[in-house]
């Protein structure tokens, strides 16, 4: 079984403020393929103490992981150090320049000098390209050891890593076959969850099970490795099957799709459209439901009411309601939804009115409007303003997602 | 000088879910005493690798600081490491263990024999009580170095570094402060800023320089070490003096306020409010601009437009020049911030209408109204959809940002 160590590069991340936060993702990713991560080093932009950090990785570990250093600038020192620490030299690759320079012009900018830095390649290294950025990764073979270079921000560093590195590691290491899945629970607390189903996991200390709370959902990983494909698929359903009807229809999705996902097909399946009226989260919700690609299929568009006089002129709230239960209520959140479902046609719509801060912080209503009239729920949020409005959102689609589920595709 | 390295110790902090965050809150003690944190390290619950890790680290640092492995399970062997690379032996102290079998006693539970593991000492430190928790730290001095073993939970760990391990260090180190400025950016690519602003920070290595790119803005810190806070400020203001000039009202803060909170306070200043018509963004701007607690001071709300019909029917973009210019070009994101600003009541309203997908993925057009006329802009941005849709709302920012700064306050 192989080792890996992951080096994050950048004297930020040695700041009060900063977290490498990579090294989750590749972690995971890594495990997934039966690598153990050791070791996570966190190291500044300084040419000796980053060679020495790679080669006291080299000395242990057989899987090398470099994140961040990899830009254009004179602190970017990932390139030197590795070929330092390796006794290599760096080689200038003139069809990387070009690449860079084509990338540079496409977005109707000139390539300037410094970014020819980014052509350089430790010597024998394969060039991992990168479609989101201009900085190149690197994949280096070295005696018994594997050496990725990859850049620092995550999506360039997902993308690269998925694309390119994930087959090169999955022809190296034994043939394992890891069996996963990824439930998707909203609407219930991380220890309620795991108090509810810990007694079904304890018993399969075979199998690895992750509970991870993610801004208001909870994530559940199993996963099962074994030489044999059948036999990990075959303990993940036989664990699956008994945690399952323990959450019944808070799991959302077991493939990987985000509620906005979910509740994007819900509605596409039966040719429906939402809008929404936004107070508390003045668009996060907006925003959140158009992330998914192909969203203008169901999603219309909506309003931000930030003010009482906005949903009274936009929304059609009425002035007397507002003035005798509040804006943060129950018969307004049915009014802001009812509102913007008659403005925009659309048969179903989202509102939420809450106080992110304040004495009330936390105390949030959603309405949902539909061909067959409106309901509105009452939530109370622990936690700071951020948190309660990515909540909020949470359980707005919740709510949507139920109700389409309980009605007929066709009804 | 001193330098500090930091080890958190345990195989939990090596799963994809968990990271080490004492290591911020030891980073920033540190900072404050003129230390600077060089390597930050998690190694699991083994003990070679820990040994050796806390070997390297004394090669290099003087000042060392391990979290967590102060357990009383087999697993917690911060202990054993520590005595075996310093090539010391462990006492046991009966008084440690009559005051953890005291604390047991206290909380009406009975000390079970594991227990007694925390009341090993590394012969010859300085025991730090835990006012908190079971385990105690300790302080050792080796040679040049010191080495500080404190509890993993942060609650102990922090009573514990500041009580007992803050007047040992301040009597340790030569006093030194740290002065520091943070210039945000918004507006130019790294590359090009670094190009820029390389030539003056080169001349001062002894000013530490980091440039970072965060989702579209840049951040430039500027961190200076002196025993004198006048030399440490002075060289700060030096080194901003040149750099300030050549990127100019591209910097759009000094004191860390986010772009979202610097229009604020201009809006605040000027007695003025805003509203947004977002299409590509689809409420991402109005969510941005609402993350700023005091919003509604100056943020009325605005309109999500994500179809045509929507664009007409609540902003009364003309269906005409829709079909002639389409949803996406100059004159239907003026069109679209004209109708917000006229509907809301606003003296200004931003719009973004763009491709966040597609073949003209990146392309997008930002209006702004104002008591004096719009304007619109046309970008084209790298990357994702995304990232196109968050550069999108700096950009919009950015242009009201210098609108109301060309604007007198009073105008």
């Amino acid at each position: 079984m192989a080792d890996a160590e992951v080096i994050a590069v950048g004297s930020e991340l040695l700041t009060p403020q900063k977290l490498d936060t990579n090294s989750l993702y590749l972690t995971d990713q890594l495990n997934a393929l039966g690598v153990e991560v050791v070791r996570k080093t966190v190291v500044g932009d300084e040419r000796e103490r980053l060679t020495d950090s790679i080669l006291g990785a080299l000395a242990r570990s057989q899987i090398l992981v470099l994140t961040g250093g990899l830009g254009p600038t004179e602190d970017d020192l990932t390139r030197d150090a590795v070929a330092s620490a390796l006794g290599r030299t760096l080689v200038f690759q003139q069809d990387i320049c070009d690449q860079i320079e084509e990338r540079f012009r496409k977005f109707q900018r000139k390539m300037v000098e410094i970014n020819r830095r980014q052509a350089y390649i430790v010597e024998g290294a394969e060039v991992l390209g990168n479609d989101r950025g201009t900085a190149p990764g690197q994949w280096i073979t070295h005696n018994n050891a594997v050496l990725m270079l990859l850049p620092g921000p995550p999506n360039e560093l997902k993308a690269m890593f998925e694309k390119q590195c994930l087959p090169r590691l999955a022809k190296l290491l034994p043939a394992q076959v890891i069996h996963s899945l990824m439930l998707r629970v909203v609407g219930m607390p991380e220890s309620d969850l795991d108090q509810l189903i810990s007694p079904v996991y304890m018993r399969y200390p075979n199998l690895a099970t992750t509970i991870l709370a993610v801004s208001g959902e909870i994530h559940i990983h199993l996963r099962a490795r074994s030489a044999d494909a059948k036999q990990a698929e075959a303990l993940v359903a036989e664990v699956a099957s008994q945690i399952e009807p323990l959450i019944g229809d808070r799991i959302y999705s077991r493939n990987g799709d985000s509620l906005e996902q979910v509740v994007g097909n819900l509605l596409r399946a039966r040719g429906a459209h939402l809008s929404v009226a936004e107070s508390a989260t003045a668009g996060l919700l907006g925003g959140r439901i158009t992330a998914v690609q192909g969203s203008s299929d169901y999603f219309l568009g909506g309003f931000i009411t930030y003010t009482n006089a906005l949903k009274t002129k936009l929304l059609g709230v009425p002035e007397a309601m507002l003035a005798e239960h509040g804006a943060v209520s129950e018969p307004v959140a049915k009014a802001m939804a009812e509102g913007a479902r008659d403005r925009t046609g659309a048969e179903y719509a989202l509102s939420i009115t809450g106080y992110a801060d304040g004495d009330e912080a936390g105390l949030v209503y959603m309405g949902l409007a539909t061909p067959r009239g409106s309901e509105a729920r009452r939530t109370q949020f622990p936690g700071g303003r951020e948190r309660v409005r990515a909540f909020s959102t949470n359980i707005a689609l919740d709510i949507l997602r139920r109700h389409l589920l309980a009605t007929d595709t066709h009804g």
